[in-house]
């Protein structure tokens, strides 16, 4: 092997792959794969309009790019032959969960073949001692922990929507219980995957650790689909704590409320969820979810672990938000408001959504370390309100992690163009501070050009070269992550 | 790029390796690259027999396989300097921290240049606010904690021996302290790297989570320096919890005290330790470390969190345990007999070596589910029983992982052959229940037919793919990791 001073295989740019899979020579493979695929699927494959739009974008903005055809396996068997179907014929693959990715990543912009994992929903074994848990790629968050109920076990990422789990691993997901758990990275286990010629491996063991070798799982998880396509997972499960505790906090501003965090993290308090919303989008959950809570800066948090270990604990934390300026805890009583209180949290999409009726969304996310979060989401507030928009803001404050929920007309171009100018603004300012321009969103379509910002071409290029050697076709979701 | 149905390139193999690097146009490289560095880097550079030794095994088992020459780079750059010479010349780099690894990650079996750390060992910057750090891949973990003193924050993660920090990020370390802070794979936050052709790159971010395309940090981590050489390391640090306290705990059996451990840890208790010991390591730490423990299996147990907290937790966790046929706690009543009572467990190796004078020490390390711990204990008890063979246990329980500590005469075949048998039988019982070959010692040069055992043909290409198209030369520690 002659030696070229740089990486020698990489996966195909936006020109080539485009060249490719949308000649004419490339889309007659493409219906030779649908057609062989049709005959062997029958039903569990459509190449209706409605069906094929429905999965050609999930909650992105952004154009519908819908594949050619969708396929509903029931088996890792199944993937392996439709993809082993597809790379014989260069055929695109999109793995697709629910859909609630935000950054495109279950478009088909080069058509292909959709693979909907929504008949793959079963939870293969739960094992209490080990607190683990094998499931296939469909099965969802919420089915999961209702499924786990009795088991006095719980999976503890969330990251709002009711995503497969199967996606919340190929996109990295994390969310409001991250400052505890940690995101997807922490708790997959283990990965069944079907690689570009169909083959199926494993990765990963039920062990809690091993340095055996790369570390293939964390490199899978997040790779949204584009090394392999995730059938099964195995997942690490947490005790459902004894007692939760649930409460808000208003600041005067957002600089206090950071201090507060920092300080109780720091203490060791048992802290589940530490969220932030701003004064606007405590205005819309209030709107939304009937609530009173004062217009301010707002901390949403909640304490978990023993019994006997809560309440000292939540003591020092509000001394510790008083000291910073923070008001008197308002807690949430019992379960039951406790509940009203994180679903009024994860309306917040929606809460955001009724303030503009009509409106279409575009959710910002980037990441920061903390001792800049407070900084970070002043400027942009500024930002925004210099240009004119509205967009309230809410946060993952122990991760440093913030959205922007920008509520745009659909079709105002000058609008869009204002907002994705702010939103630049953001992700320059997170870098230039030592963050990411994706804090648990990923890459998708939306952010590829700002993977090249976050990292330097070098670095993309070795991305690209694993890319190049695991998919020389480039076959797997074509035209995410890499331009 | 015609599709092969396989991967495209990948790492050479061993036979490959011996005729690119042994051969006498491989050797006069080799030469070459040495004389080339040493003009440059006069006496920071040795060649001398005693240097070449002292960097050729580490405190493996197996023979010593020196390098070439020795070179102490004081920067990146050097680093970098140092490996574009060796690529150019095609001539293997091998990176050395403490020399603390225990699978011959340090040996140069094709020779080469050796890069010692050692002058690279300065804490960079501390952020208090953000709970990181960023340190040059030759600071101990001693060094680093001795440095935080001062500030209320500490990195948890614990080998046992004095490893460098880029030593232990490279071989995926972890330790007593896994159970609460996880091993080096969530603790590191990004990396700066030399590639193998000297390009000096950075990945990962200093935000606390980030879904930015594949993640190279924790591809990088346990890569064992066949994909890059580290030369800065940005960790998660900790807040030094308010309160810590010790106990032994003893069982009647293993079973018992490995029940005990899933229902303390399922409590949500804020273990910060669960070790395990059997009677021979006990009886071998009595006498080592002037102490009087019943030789019986013994758990070393550590609680750590708030003052209020933690006095009702342990309460708890003793009750477990006495209800799983544990005995009484016997408390470390202060900090100085905890600081004893772990330097105990962390000379456990030292006081094992003792109850065999003269002997070597082969130290097996395997991971199950727990689960499956106390079987896998008991057979292997049972099988070093029946070869014959002096061998204490002892295991990071809360984690499924456990080591045998195999006293050896040296030169005696028939011991050792004996021993690598009950040692073949202890990873394939591990693998039959879903652990794997190794915790946290790496594959290194001892375990590289068990990686294929593990993960099998088919993954291990993948990793070999990833290796050949980062390192088309080879020349980054070849001979470990793969075969």
């Amino acid at each position: 092997m002659p030696y070229t001073g740089r990486v020698i295989a990489s996966t195909p740019s936006s020109d080539e792959r485009a060249a490719r899979f949308l000649s004419p020579a490339g889309r007659a493979r493409v219906q030779q794969a649908v057609t062989e695929l049709h005959e062997w699927l029958g039903s569990r494959l459509s190449t209706t309009q409605a069906v094929r739009a429905q999965h050609g974008r999930g909650e992105a903005y952004g154009p519908v790019q819908p594949p050619d055809a969708v396929a509903w396996p029931e088996s890792a068997e199944d993937v392996s032959r439709i993809v082993a179907t597809c790379s014989r014929h260069e055929t695109p693959v999109i793995a697709f969960g629910a859909g609630t990715s935000l950054e495109g990543h279950v478009t088909a912009p080069y058509g292909g073949v959709c693979i909907d994992f929504s008949r793959m929903n079963e939870v293969l074994s739960v094992n209490p001692a080990d607190a683990d848990c094998v499931v296939q790629a469909g099965v969802t968050r919420e089915q999961l922990n209702a499924y786990l109920r009795d088991t006095g076990l719980f999976f503890p990422v969330d990251p709002g929507a009711n995503a497969t789990l199967g996606g919340m691993a190929s996109t990295r997901a994390s969310g409001t219980t991250t400052i505890r758990y940690g995101a997807m990275t922490r708790n997959v286990m283990a990965l069944q995957i079907v690689l570009a010629d169909g083959r199926i491996v494993r990765v990963g063991t039920r062990a809690a650790k091993s340095s055996t070798g790369y570390d293939l799982v964390r490199l899978l998880v997040g790779s949204e689909g584009t090394l392999g396509v995730i059938t099964e997972i195995t997942l690490r499960l947490y005790g459902v704590p004894e007692k939760t505790v649930g409460a808000t906090c208003v600041f005067p501003a957002l600089r206090g409320a950071v201090d507060a965090v920092v300080e109780i993290i720091q203490s060791g308090a048992s802290v589940s969820r530490i969220e932030f919303l701003d004064e606007l989008q405590v205005r819309a959950c209030n709107r939304y979810s009937q609530l009173s809570m004062p217009e301010q800066p707002t901390l949403f948090l909640e304490f978990s672990g023993t019994a006997e270990s809560i309440d000292g604990q939540v003591a020092r934390a509000e001394e510790i938000a008083q000291s910073n300026g923070g008001a008197a805890f308002e807690w949430a009583a019992d379960d039951s408001a406790r509940a009203r209180l994180w679903k009024a949290r994860h309306s917040a999409y929606f809460a955001a959504l009724a303030l503009r009726p009509g409106c279409e969304c575009l959710v910002a996310d980037v990441a920061v370390p903390i001792s800049q979060l407070a900084a970070a989401v002043a400027d942009v507030r500024r930002d925004i309100d210099a240009a004119g928009l509205l967009a309230p803001i809410v946060g993952h404050v122990g991760d440093g992690n913030f959205h922007v929920l920008f509520l745009l007309q659909p079709g105002a171009a000058d609008e869009w163009q204002r907002a994705e100018k702010v939103y630049d603004a953001m992700i320059e300012r997170a870098l230039r501070v030592g963050g990411t321009c994706t804090g648990e969103h990923g890459i998708g379509r939306g952010k590829r050009t700002k993977l090249v910002a976050e990292y330097g071409a070098d670095v993309v290029e070795l991305m690209r070269a694993i890319k190049g050697v695991w998919d020389p076709q480039g076959i797997l979701n074509p035209g995410k992550i890499f331009l």
